[in-house]
Formats: structure tokens, C-alpha cells, sequence
């Protein structure tokens, strides 16, 4: 038995921060980890910045609905459905992701979940646990599954690393340069093709 | 953040083994393990049958498409997914399950597998792990989640008392009077109603 794990932006829907930023107008949401460095810090600019323009949860949840996932990834993600079992670990919020989740046909996604008070403001947020990509998998793993993990960026390193297998989905040329011992997918059917490697492998 | 774990037969869908005997009009595969006791003996004595019936594992994946899932669950299961993220806990093997999941839209499944030769025919069976459902709760627990978990039968038992919270959902009444601590459910709507306050509580 196997299971596949999946980053999320990137992979299977464009990055929500950015495309809210674009969809909203508010190009201060642009921001991401490569500017600033403390997660906690850029989590708590975004939280400000959404309480200046008085943007309640359903308000952003609305807008994220907008949002579409990258062509081809509902397809893709129908077809590997079908195969084998398969769980989106992400960083993200689930209630950013829900939106999302629900045009993907509701797979199952392990991330991360904000904190609203009784108004709808997000006043903050919760991770579920520390490196939760990694020890996802290693649970997974406890559980006797053969494990496949793939993502698109340095936060996804440890999960592939831990996994029995794994892949990088249209990383940048400077992560997949670092780390030429992962192969690397470009498009979904390449990517189908690599991960049936792994799901055949077990049989 | 929460995941909520559901027991298959019984719960989503009717007995495989029972639905797929009526409909093959094979009588000896409605022996359970109420009425051989050993698990392995009553699988083995399952494959016999089978291959005395010819029946590939294909032919088998045919009759359990006709199958369907009880009355309700796969709108119970949309309305839950879209709350939560939730995983099938079953002791099946996941060539059975999957014309059903796919009836219900690909939910999540753990469970186990046949081992089929190159003709197609089932051989044997692997459990993914002993204990399997109790296991996944406590990996469940171990990346953090709150985990709910249901069922309808004595196998559940120790998943649901893994768990941080569960219910029975239309467990025969021995089994409910023998476990008074455990709630009982016996339609969706209070299922799903006793499943929300586990969900908010953790709001």
C-alpha cells in the first residue's frame, strides 16, 4: 500500500498569497518568505494589512474562490485519485485552502488553520505542529505505507527526503540545481508518469 | 485542526462481501467472521471460491461497481468534507473499495490489498499493518490532529477509544449495550449533528 503526498501551491493551484495579492489589488500581500524571513513576522504584516482594508475571512474566502487551480491539476489529480491514495500536505490555511479544496472535489489536504474572532477578522494563526510536512510523512510511513512526496520548494526538502520516493514539481532552476538527486517534473504528464514508477514498484 | 475517521461497511457503503454473494448468487460467501473465526482461514477459504467460480479480480471489480452506497452517504460524506478532513478507516482491500470510492467521489481510504497473479486471479492478501485502525489514529494523533472516529462494529472499537472523541453509527444493539460509553447514532442527520459539536468544540 502507498500513498502520495502532494505540496500544494505551486503544484496543484497557483501561490494564494500572490494571486490574492493580484485579485485584491493590495500588492503589500506580495510579500512571501524571500523578503522576510520570519515566518511569524510576515504572518503577522499580512494579518495587519488585511484588518486596514477591513477584510473579514469571508470576504478573503470569497475572493479566493475566484482563484482556479493550474490547468490540468483537477485532471491530473482525478486521474491519481483513481491509482492510489493521495494527501496534500501544505503550510497553508485551511481555511484559505477550502475554496480551492472544494473546485479540486474535495481531496484530503494536512496544513495549517487560522485564528477569527466572533467578528470574522483573522487575528492570528495555528500551525498544527512544527515541520509538519516531514512528520507527516513519517506517521504515514508508522502507518506501513510506501510513501511519495513532491513539492515545488525548500519547504518541501524534508518531506521528499523522508519519503521512500519523491519528485520536485516546476521548481526553480536554482532549488532543483541544489538538490540533483531528486528528479525533477516540468508537467502533469511526465509527473503521472514518475509517480506510477513508484505506485508499480510496490505491486 | 481535526480529522474524523470512518469504518466503511455498514457506514457508507453495505457489506462488500454480503452485497457481492447476493449478487453473484454465491451463498458461501456470505460466511463472515461471525461465523469462522479466523480471519486468514475465512479469506482463504474466500479465494477458493473464487477460483472455483473463475472469477478474476476484474470480474469481481465489476459485480462491486454495480454496488451501491447505502441510501444518503454519499451526501453525508460531500456535507463532511466540506467541514473536515476525513479518512476511511476499513480493514477491506482497496481493489474492493475502489469501484465504491469512486461512486463517493474519492475519499481518502486506508485499508489493505489483495495480491493477484498475472491472470488476474487473487492469490493472497496483505494487511498494510496489524491493528491498522487503531494504529492510524495514534499516527493521527501524533501529527497533531484531534481525531474523531466511527464505526459499527467490534473491530472499531479500539479506534474509537484511541481517539479523542467517536461514536457508533448503526452498530447492532449487542454491540451498542456492551459499550454504553460510546454514543450511538442510527441516521446521518444526528451522525453528522454529533460529529459537528467534536468539530466546534475545538474552535
Amino acid at each position: 500500500m502507498e500513498v502520495v503526498c502532494l505540496d500544494l501551491e505551486g503544484v496543484l493551484v497557483p501561490e494564494i498569497w500572490i494571486a490574492f495579492a493580484e485579485k485584491t489589488g493590495i500588492p503589500e500581500l506580495r510579500l512571501t518568505t524571500r523578503e522576510v524571513s520570519d515566518y511569524d513576522v510576515l504572518m503577522k504584516g499580512r494579518i495587519d494589512i488585511l484588518q486596514e482594508h477591513g477584510l473579514a475571512l469571508a470576504d478573503i474566502q470569497d475572493v479566493i474562490a475566484t482563484i482556479r487551480p493550474l490547468e490540468g491539476a483537477k485532471a491530473f489529480l482525478d486521474e491519481l485519485r483513481s491509482l492510489t491514495q493521495v494527501i496534500i500536505l501544505s503550510d497553508t490555511f485551511r481555511e484559505f485552502a477550502s475554496p480551492l479544496m472544494r473546485q479540486l472535489g474535495w481531496p484530503t489536504i494536512f496544513c495549517n488553520s487560522l485564528i477569527v474572532d466572533s467578528d470574522g477578522m483573522i487575528t492570528g494563526y495555528s500551525l498544527r505542529q512544527n515541520d509538519g510536512k516531514r512528520k507527516a510523512i513519517e506517521h504515514l510511513r508508522g502507518m506501513g505505507f510506501r510513501t511519495f512526496a513532491a513539492g515545488d520548494s525548500y519547504n518541501d526538502i524534508t518531506m521528499i527526503r523522508t519519503a521512500d520516493d519523491g519528485a520536485f514539481f516546476r521548481a526553480p532552476k536554482e532549488i532543483a540545481d541544489q538538490y540533483r538527486g531528486v528528479d525533477r517534473c516540468d508537467d502533469y504528464a511526465s509527473f503521472m508518469k514518475r509517480i506510477k514508477v513508484f505506485v508499480d514498484e510496490g505491486k
